[in-house]
């Protein structure tokens, strides 16, 4: 077989999917459920996939779910180069930076020119928060660390000696998406704060 | 907020999210890209996810790509009761076990009763491999380790003393679904034997 023969975009496809294994290496801070653990971004992914799958039955509005998956699959993909944007990081805590940017541009640059500005405008829609489908994939982004840290007797809100305020705004996602969903983590932040993993 | 307000369904929900969370202490026996780290099950299931979504442009037939996604994004979830199963190990390398059944059972038996109903068709229609889906999503699985070991000096293929013949076999599963990958993976077997890391 001549390597000539092979469809250049599948080569620019194959040289993309050996690019992302990286996110296995991006640790987040956040710990796995009752562990001491860091989880890694592709855990993390593929965690708030299934998550939204699962919930998505609880959407107030009508969802493309694929789009959700897509744009979960792919949200982090710029931690390769950016590293990861940790919540509690005052220095850093806001989304969408310039290198984030640049990021975007050189992973998703990787593949055929159509796929790419697919994938960036998935993950500039998913930046942006004004759909429901990217406000719904922020409140899956934004549940796992909540329950991850309730199972870890506080996890990084120990950790980083965050209060309960500030988990209170961090939270304040997902009441425009999920009703149901939003119920509960009110009564998760509650249940913290009385059992003494979340100061007030 | 009372714990009785919350909904039922959402609770048998939240407590399958975190059971899921086990996935990511399954270790396979293939390694990451150039690297010596094994791969575990979630790392591998987002992987595939990806895959599937950048390569289904490659299908040759019509793809419900949401349905492959949803295989994917579950296809190793068994694993968390019945261990990896490696398909180079002669005792045990067939799919669809009792034991396999018996997890799909208790794990997707954890959600609500349709959802979980749901779930566990998927698995079976995946673990079948007569839809059209569930090939192209069997494709993705066999196609990763392709690439992890063409990039580790082999891999498994050295590690467990497996032969080009064995290869091919194993690899008899992407013609169904795509000439173009079926074409790039008999490119990099052949080139896998050229440059030694493979035995013929
Ligand atoms: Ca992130």
């Amino acid at each position: 077989i001549m390597e000539s023969s092979i469809s250049p975009d599948l080569l620019q496809q194959i040289a993309f999917i050996k690019e992302i294994d990286k996110l296995k290496y991006i640790e987040r801070r956040t710990k796995l459920f009752n562990s001491n653990r860091r989880e890694n971004d592709a855990e993390h992914s593929w965690h708030l996939a299934v998550m939204a799958l699962i919930l998505s039955n609880h959407a107030d509005q009508p969802i493309d779910i694929l789009k959700v998956l897509k744009m979960l699959l792919i949200h982090d993909l710029v931690e390769i180069d950016a590293g990861d944007t940790f919540i509690f990081d005052a220095a850093k805590n806001h989304t969408n930076t310039a290198e984030e940017s640049l990021a975007a541009d050189r992973i998703f640059g990787m593949l055929p020119d159509e796929q790419a500005e697919e994938l960036k405008a998935i993950w500039e829609e998913f930046e942006a928060r004004q759909t429901y489908e990217a406000k719904f994939a922020r409140s899956m982004d934004r549940l796992e660390p909540l329950l991850q840290n309730a199972s870890n007797q506080g996890g990084t809100w120990q950790e980083y000696n965050v209060q309960h305020q500030k988990v209170l705004e961090i939270q304040n996602v997902h009441a425009c998406c999920s009703t149901t969903i939003d119920h509960y983590v009110q009564s998760v932040i509650e249940q913290s704060v009385q059992s003494g993993i979340l100061k007030k």
